[in-house]
């Protein structure tokens, strides 16, 4: 492919900024990729991964004279960031971060983007639950979606030449208005994530269960929220401090269900379990037919991992 | 491997049976394996899959001289399946059961055993989000567990034989008292899923946020809650209808600990949301230790996948 911009900076190279760094590299959408980062040791290891053409722990050298900015640290970072390299930002510059909460980000960053710097703030919709510059990899973000968010103001040709960047690395790129995009975010994963961090503590908090059982017997189901509850625990609670509003709203509704559904288990009303079981079997199929997801079988392992286990287990 | 039983009978082939009938056949467990299922066409597919040497709709005649006998129905079937089969139960066989609640069953299906039939009570801890004799492969019980809960009086050289039998199975074999068995799988599983199952719903009722928005931008967390949520509706009712006080006894420390969350996210307590999120962390680090659960990320499809897919998405 082409190169989309001459010199790119990354600020902050865990899961995301690794992989981004990774898969502008294996495409060459980028003449130059700087990366910058403050802990020595995190830089070190992204030298040791081949991440960039310039390595800094001080993001105002990595970020001069660059086209294109990314902030990938986690969001309660961005506004110290920010005011630090407001004053060398290029002029016609594109600004965009990767933080999984928008109207925060606008609001804090909005009044520090200098004159004639792009600002289009941006999500992209990937991860694992794994962190770190290691954990980064180039496929990270074909075939998920990007969200950008910008202002009704923003430069049309900032916010195509960004589009084209995230189509070039694979992801579908929608516009969206960022208030909305809290709303999504609150109910397809902050919810989920608050409620499989709550449910993992719960169980670590047992006295008439032994959390050596909970660890043992974690197939069941548990297991699966342990892996989300697992995500990096700095940029969650950021996520969690600066979504707060649509977060405790959709909370709400999902408490208001749960006190539905846990008197349909106390009244023991089947009818109104095995409705509910069966319509939710079926948004899980919606799923995997729009691509988010296959249908292969998760128990842990995979089938072939199983049979080369064999029965020699201790 | 030498055969445990000269005849077993699985009543009913969804998941769990046809995994055992595979499993028994393939390492020549049994000298004879019946299954029965009440319906014509998951009789017909059984057959097709080639799991058993007798096939019937008729428990009654499946279970007839058999030495193992395993009720593989959903747990609410248990009743009238026994008070059916139990004129013809052979005296000295092994009565087991695939149920994932113990109490219950032990209440339930204690008065209606025979004199001379052993009933040693069984719940092997495996499954997959799929359901019907077609989704059973033969490596499912490897490295899980199979917890037995027989009563005092029950007789030991039965309990060591189905014990060898799931351990032939490739399951490591637990014993354990019948209600702190409905105690354990009240918190490592049936909340999981009765939260999953609600999210799910709770997501599905939005008017903020579209469904298709939802089922879009599912790889957020939600994804992996309609994993969880697709189980198999019936099997899930009667879990909830049978092992109903554990099951509200752990949702009431599961909403106590989440009110503690939801005001730590109101007063935007980032020192006890953080703290949480580290701990949580931990204890997935536990699970993976124990050989439940595999580190690889976990992002919708494997890392082979993604290269196919390359840029070549819509």
């Amino acid at each position: 492919m082409s190169i989309l911009f001459e010199k790119l900076a990354l600020v902050g190279v865990g899961l995301i900024g690794s992989s981004i760094a990774q898969g502008v590299r294996n495409k060459g959408l980028a003449g130059h990729v700087s990366v910058a980062t403050r802990r020595a040791e995190t830089l070190e290891e992204a030298r040791k991964l081949n991440l960039a053409d310039s390595y800094s722990q001080d993001a105002r050298e990595a970020v001069a004279d660059a086209d294109l900015v990314i902030l990938c640290t986690p969001v309660g970072a961005f506004e110290a960031v920010m005011k630090d390299i407001a004053p060398v930002l290029k002029p016609g510059a594109i600004l965009t971060d990767a933080g999984s909460v928008k109207g925060h980000v606008v609001k804090t960053l909005g009044p520090l983007i200098p004159a004639g710097v792009h600002f289009v703030p941006g999500h992209p919709m990937a991860g694992t639950e794994h962190s770190g510059p290691g954990a980064g990899f180039p496929e990270l973000f074909e075939g998920r979606w990007c969200i950008l968010t910008p202002e009704a103001g923003t430069n049309k040709k900032a916010v195509e030449r960004l589009s084209e960047f995230w189509g070039a690395l694979g992801s579908d790129v929608e516009l969206m208005d960022a208030t909305h995009h809290d709303m999504v975010v609150a109910i397809t994963s902050h919810v989920p994530h608050l409620v499989a961090y709550n449910i993992v503590g719960t169980a670590d908090d047992m006295e008439t269960v032994s959390k050596s059982e909970v660890i043992k017997f974690s197939a069941g189901g548990f297991r699966d929220f342990t892996r989300i509850a697992a995500s990096d625990p700095v940029m969650w609670r950021d996520v969690f401090l600066t979504n707060r509003e649509a977060v405790l709203e959709m909370l709400g509704r999902f408490l208001e269900d749960l006190s539905v559904l846990q008197r349909a288990v106390r009244t023991g009303d089947g009818d109104a379990l095995e409705e509910l079981f069966t319509r939710t079997r079926a948004i899980r199929r919606s799923i995997i037919d729009a691509g988010q997801e296959t249908d292969a079988p998760d128990f842990g392992r995979s089938h072939a991992e199983a049979s080369r286990e064999g029965t020699g287990k201790s």
